[in-house]
Order: C-alpha cells, then sequence, then structure tokens
C-alpha cells in the first residue's frame, strides 16, 4: 500500500517536474520575443513547489529561447548542482540566495534590457509615470556594490539584501533581477520594468516631467496591477504568440 | 407581409453586425502590426448603427489581434453585458461613458503606447511639430484625477469629461483613449497620436524645438488631414498588409 | 524604311519605360522595407528619358509597396495626368514644380519619416555628425511656409525654391523632399537622411556634440559618397534583400 | 616522402582556409541580423593563421549577410589583392594597416552603427554604464583626423595609431572599428559596443547620469567580459539563431 502511494506521489512530481519545466521553456521563448535576451546573458529559475530547498534553472552556453527538458538544471540554496549535465551559470548565487532568502518568491529572472541598465545608470528609481512603473512603485531596490557578475555566495546575498522584500532590484550599469511567486508574475513583471524605464527616460530626455500622483492613487495602481490572474493572463497571451510563431516555422521547416 | 419584412430587416442587420465584428477583427490586428498592444491591455468598441444605446468590444483576457466573431461582446451604455459569453474589460466605462456623452462618436480605442504615455507624463499636450501632430491640434484633452484603471461610472465619466469635444484625451501616466465616427477614423488616429508624440519628444530631446506655424495654419492641416475618405484609404492599406501577412501564415501552416 | 525605324523606336521606348515602371516598383518596396512608409502617404516620380516633360508617379490611395505596371500614372509639369487611370497625389505639384525647376533631376521623393521630421521641427539644418550627414553639406534646404499639404501649383513653386540646387528640402514639421539624377540616388539620399537625423538627434539628446570636421574635410566627403556608381551599388544591395523576402513570400503563398 | 607531408600539409590548409570562410560568412550574417548594416558599407577580415602577412576580406558592392566562398578577397599588408576576383573595398588600409600594426590582432571589423556614431559625435568616449561600456573600459581609441573613408596608407596607419593597443576604436563622425583575436571576438565586440553606446546615450539624455563604479572595478569586470571562450559562447548562440533562420527560409523556397 505505502508503496503504491509512494509510486503514485512520485508519478506526480513527475508529472509536476515536466510541466514547470515546460513552462520554464516558455518563458524563455516569451522572454526573447519580447527584447530581454542578450547573446546568452540571461536567466531563469523556478523553486520546486515539493522541495523548496532546490530549484530548477536554465543552464549556461545557451540562450533564453533554447531551454529544452533536457538542459534545465536543478540546484540547491547554495548554488550546488543536484541533477543535470549542462553547465551552470555562475551568477547562479542571484537566484540561490534570493531563494532562501524569500520564502515568497519562487521564480527569479536575470536580464540586462538596455532601458533598465540606462535607468540604473541614471542613478535614479523608476517613477510612476505609467502603469508598469506604478507596478514597481516603492518596490524596486538597487544594487550598487559593483558593475561584476554576481559569482559568489556573499555578492548573491548582497542582491538580495538590495532586493528585500521588493518585487524587483536594478543592479546598477548591470542589469536587473525580477521575482514572483510564479513565473509569470516574473515574466511579465520583468517586460513591464523595461517599458516602465523607457517610458521614464523619453519623457525626462523632453525635459521636467510633471509630478507622479499621489501615494495613495500609485499604492492603489500598484495593488490592482498585481493581480496574480491578470499576470498569468498576460502571460498566456505572450505564450499564444510564441507558439503561433513556433507553429508556422516547425510547419516551414518540414 | 409584415413579418417578411421583418425578417429581411432581421437578414440586414445579422449581415451588418457581422461586417462591423469582421471590422473590429480587423481593426485589431492592424493596431497590434503597428505596435498598440500591450499584452491583453488594450481595447476597441463600436456602437451598433441600429441602435446607438448598445456597442460591440473586445473581451477581456485576450489580445487586440484575438478578437473573433465568437469574443465580441454586446454592452449597453451603462456597461452592462447583454449579449456574448467572454469576460468584459474592467475598464468597460471609458466606452460606455464616452458613447453616452459624444453621439457623434462611434468607436473608442484605449491602448498605452510607449511615446503617448511619455508624452503624457511631461504634462505637455501634443504640439504641431508634425502632420499626425497636426490632426490633435486643439483637439487632445488631458485626463488627470488618477493613474489607475477607469473602473467605474463616474471614473469613465471622468475620462468622458476630459474628451470634451476632443478627438482624442491622453490619461496621463496610463494611456490614450482615441475616438472616431468609424472604425478606420480611431484607428489611424490612434497610430498618428503615437508618431505625433514620437517626433515631439525626439525634437524636444535635442533642444528647444523652433516655433509652431501659426494657428490659422494648424488648422488647416486639421480639416486637411481628418477628412473621412483618408481615414478609409490608410486604414484600407494597412488592412491589406495585414491581410498578407495572414495569408503567408495560412499557407504555411498547412 | 522610316516606318520600320520608328516601330524600332517605338519598341525601345517602350521597353525602356517598362523598365523604370519596374525601378518605381522595385524602389517602393525597397522604401517600405526602409523603414519610410507612413500609410499611403509617400510618393515617388521619375521624369521620362525620351521626353523630360513628362515623368511616371505613384498613385494615390495606395501604399509605397504596393505599385505596379498598371498604377503609375503619367503626368506633365503642370501636373496634368496624361495617361493612366488611378488617382494622382493631391501634392503632385511638389513633383512637377522641382521637375521644372531642376533639369538635372530625374527622381523625386517624399515621405514623412520621423527622425527628419523631428528634425526639421527643431529648426536646425542636417550637421556632418555621420557620413550620411555629409551627404547634404550645405546641401539641404528647409521650407518653412507651412506645415500643410503641398496642393498648388505656388506651394509647389515654393518647395522648388526651397530646394534651390540642393539635394534635398525638409518640409518643416511635415517631411523631406530628396531629389536624384537616377531613382537609386534618391531612394538612397532618402534612407541616408534619415539615419543623419537619427544619429544628430541621439547626440544632441545626449548633451552638446563636438565640432563638425572642417568644410574642406565635409566637402570631399559629400563628394565621395555621392558617387553615380555608389548610390546604384547600395539600391541594388536593398533591391537585392527585398527580392530574396519576396520570393519567400511567393513560395510561401503557393 | 616530402611530397606526400607536403600535399598533406596543403589539404590541411585548404580545409582550415575553407573553415574561415565559412565562418566570415556566418560572421557577416550575425552582424546583419543585429543590425550593423549599412548597404554594402561594412566590412571584416580575418588573418590567415598560417600565413600571418596575408588576410582574408570581404569584397566590396554585396552585403556583409552575402559573402560566399567565392568573393572573399586573399590581400596582403600593403592591401593588395593576391587571390580572388571580386572588387576590392577601398578602406582595405584600416585592415591592412591595423594588422600590421597589431600582431594580436587576428580580426578586424568596420561598420557604421548609429548609437556608435552618435556616441563619436558627442567627443566623449564609452563610459562604464553598461558591462558592454565596462567591456571597452581605457580600451577604446578615437580617431579624429577626418570624417572621409579611410582610403590610403596613411590613413589606415592613422587609425592603426589612434586603435593603439585598444579593442576598437571609434571614427569620429564616421564608425567603429574593433578588433579580436578571433571572430567571435571581433563580432560580439561590435555588437556589445553598440549596446553599451545606446545606454549611454540614454542615461545621458535623460539626465547627469551617477558616477561610474571605481576603476578596479571596472578593470575586473572587462577581464571578465573578455574571456575568449565566452565570445565563442555567444558568437556561436547569434550564428545558431541565423541558421535556424535561414534553414527556415531554405524550406521556404523549395
Amino acid at each position: 500500500m505505502r508503496r503504491v502511494r509512494e509510486m503514485l506521489k512520485s508519478n506526480r512530481e513527475k508529472q509536476l517536474h515536466r510541466d514547470i519545466k515546460q513552462q520554464l521553456i516558455v518563458a524563455g521563448k516569451v522572454l526573447v520575443a519580447e527584447g530581454q535576451d542578450d547573446f546568452t546573458r540571461g536567466h531563469i529559475s523556478f523553486r520546486l513547489p515539493d522541495n523548496p530547498d532546490l530549484f530548477f534553472m536554465k543552464a549556461h552556453s545557451i540562450g533564453l529561447d533554447e531551454i529544452t527538458m533536457q538542459n534545465i538544471l536543478t540546484i540547491d540554496l547554495e548554488g550546488n548542482v543536484v541533477a543535470g549535465a549542462a553547465r551552470r551559470h555562475s551568477e547562479v548565487y542571484i537566484h540561490s540566495e534570493i531563494l532562501k532568502a524569500r520564502a515568497d518568491v519562487n521564480c527569479v529572472i536575470h536580464t540586462h534590457p538596455t532601458y533598465s541598465v540606462a535607468l540604473s545608470a541614471t542613478g535614479r528609481t523608476l517613477k510612476g509615470y505609467s502603469q508598469p512603473g506604478a507596478l514597481f512603485f516603492e518596490s524596486l531596490g538597487i544594487y550598487t556594490d559593483t558593475i561584476n557578475l554576481i559569482r559568489s555566495h556573499a555578492m548573491g546575498a548582497g542582491v538580495a539584501r538590495a532586493l528585500g522584500s521588493n518585487r524587483a532590484v536594478l543592479l546598477k550599469n548591470h542589469g536587473v533581477v525580477v521575482t514572483g511567486k510564479t513565473i509569470e508574475e516574473a515574466v511579465v513583471g520583468t517586460i513591464m520594468l523595461e517599458n516602465g524605464a523607457m517610458v521614464q527616460l523619453l519623457a525626462e530626455a523632453a525635459g521636467d516631467p510633471a509630478p507622479e500622483f499621489p501615494r495613495a492613487d500609485l499604492e492603489k495602481a500598484r495593488h490592482d496591477i498585481s493581480q496574480p490572474e491578470q499576470f498569468k493572463i498576460n502571460f498566456d497571451y505572450l505564450a499564444r504568440r510564441v507558439k503561433r510563431r513556433g507553429k508556422q516555422a516547425a510547419n516551414r521547416v518540414k
């Protein structure tokens, strides 16, 4: 009886893991389709629901749009690979230290989108000049220790501290780290951060922008825009777009 | 005899409704092709010619390029769904209140295009730095009540007041609402507003722009550019481009 | 004998006209592929080598990428259509008046590219901040009479005066008019003007640009970049790109 | 015995040369796919490993994406064509003089990317506002002799002097020259330079950027980002993207 239950549990877990990996594959393709690619220099991770001390992570040496069921690594909160044969990103500590520090976070994305990097270089934070900007109202940390790659436990812990309880953190002159309870939330957040940064840089370049709306107004916008259901709806739309294109390509190459 | 007339009338109406829905489908694809997409967060509506207290509207949870004959809702001027099974956008009141206040308007579009949002954040209006800018000369309201989603009758009425008798209204730090007698007019207007905003932000970022042309000159340009026939010609061109691409895609996936 | 000679001459002319029309078709597709489209609001014309008082011109109501052998109009220097059934652009006078005033010009292009329009709005001319900028060194007029469409002989003559002996003229807050001895020269010039404008607006937005090179240096660059052979080589490359894409599309839709 | 050895050596050389030419073909397509095209006005060269006084170079009159096994020229360090029938770029001296002056450099790329040209026009160097910017920290020369084409030994030598021991050199108001030990390094460097320039121009346009990180931090970033292995991994990813597209196109045209 116990063995049967364990076997069933194991099958359910395997299916769960396959589903998550499948969603990471789609997430990577969505991020590239939305302009978040930078050679092979971006990553995404997701915590295992049935084992919160482990996470799946995109491998080194491939693009975000080249994730497969085979090259996803399983990594522990010290950054050690516990399953998978592919190479690990040296910046794994961004993921392990945030997942260690933030029990409420399951997904971590790190990319280098142009407008967000430029915003980080201004030394200013994201303002509420757009609804995507409002999503990050008083919820965007800034990490200013170094421009370098986050290649140690200590540096990863520094990023986690700069993140604090925020949704995301700008790595000054380097890139962004965006978190989510879900893959959908982190992906949509990453895309919205870049759009908010673009709106702000355009408005600031054109002269002194008008004042932001009052705090209470921005807090309400942040609340309304960050509904889990809405992240899913928006992600699913982008996923459908990617699949439509993929389908066309698949038929073309036959 | 009367029943026959009614049946014929009913058939004509059905065909009319099908034609309008078909044009909304094309309009949505044109808007996405021209960069007006923002996840599923944009909408378009059109008043029923044979029943001016009702309007068709894109449903929630889909992209502007995913409108179908099946998912278009029929909604009354209080925002109640009277036909259709899909989910209604919570911002329906933008449409219902404008269509209530403006008998001359049949089509309402709401999107969040990047340059227009950035322009709204500067606190300045669109200037006549381009012919698309001239289209909105003294015909662009600004709604400054809130950055939040327009989710009540009162807020929708506020947007309608800020619109006034203008062609469009900037929702500060949020997006645009563009109107038209026809779908073509609203779609072309939305695209031109974004181009006019881009020209202006570029010119302002590069230094003090030269003075605009005199009022009479801008008024004549606004008049000449806003000819109904020209909106149709320009929309039809974009529709042909979308159909050419769709045809290629359709043949690819066979 | 004379009739045979005339027939042969007529055959040669027909072939010449077909070749020119074919090149206008390609030129229109190249302009759209390079981002010079603006709905149906752009045009291109070319003077008949065997009858310099007539010119071929793209018709109204179509995009630059929709020119066909059938819809090209033949027009005289007063702007009257002498052959062809399609509708004439109301701005025909840009073409007729320039071709009247400038015997050295055979091709005229009018478009509304975003960066060039923004440059025109700054009230400054194009500087030698790039080699494309140098192509227009002291060879770019500015027409500042109106933002309106050029819909009369008098207005067209005004544009021709503002053009003077220059390569091109900015229509302030409206668009560009670029000329060439050949179609290739005008097309490449139009694309280079936009690139030069983009470089300048970016450099100016980022702060005070460094001084330009001395006049003699810019004059030499202008001379070297404006070699007829080079215009042809660059145009032919863009034409090959368009044809490669067209070939793929044609095969897809079979 | 000796003849056999020579024949084997010759076969190995032929294969080596074919492999290099094949990589130049891919490099050209990658550069165009990443936006480095400017008509036919860009070039790439690579030094023969078995004969360091000779180099392969893209021919005149074609785009960077039109390099074939047949049109690659073999050129000596004086700029003379020693093999190949295609036309030589008049700016060959950029390549010959740099390869003469820098024994550590094997690949030279010259293009005119918009943001890099705009940066050159500001008269400022690239700052460490991004990791791509850090790649060029204190390793970017500026050539300010002329805006003109580099069409003589003397001018090429001037560019080589302005390059010095740096990774790349901005040709003021003209373009960029980027070097590498390998094709991968030069291609990735060219793309990163443009991204770094874009980040900087955006940050500067939006107001006074925050200070850069200290010298030691930037030196470490420059070191870590410039690992040969990483250039290869990033280039290979872009090459796979180009091949995926090419495969789709090839199947479409069958």
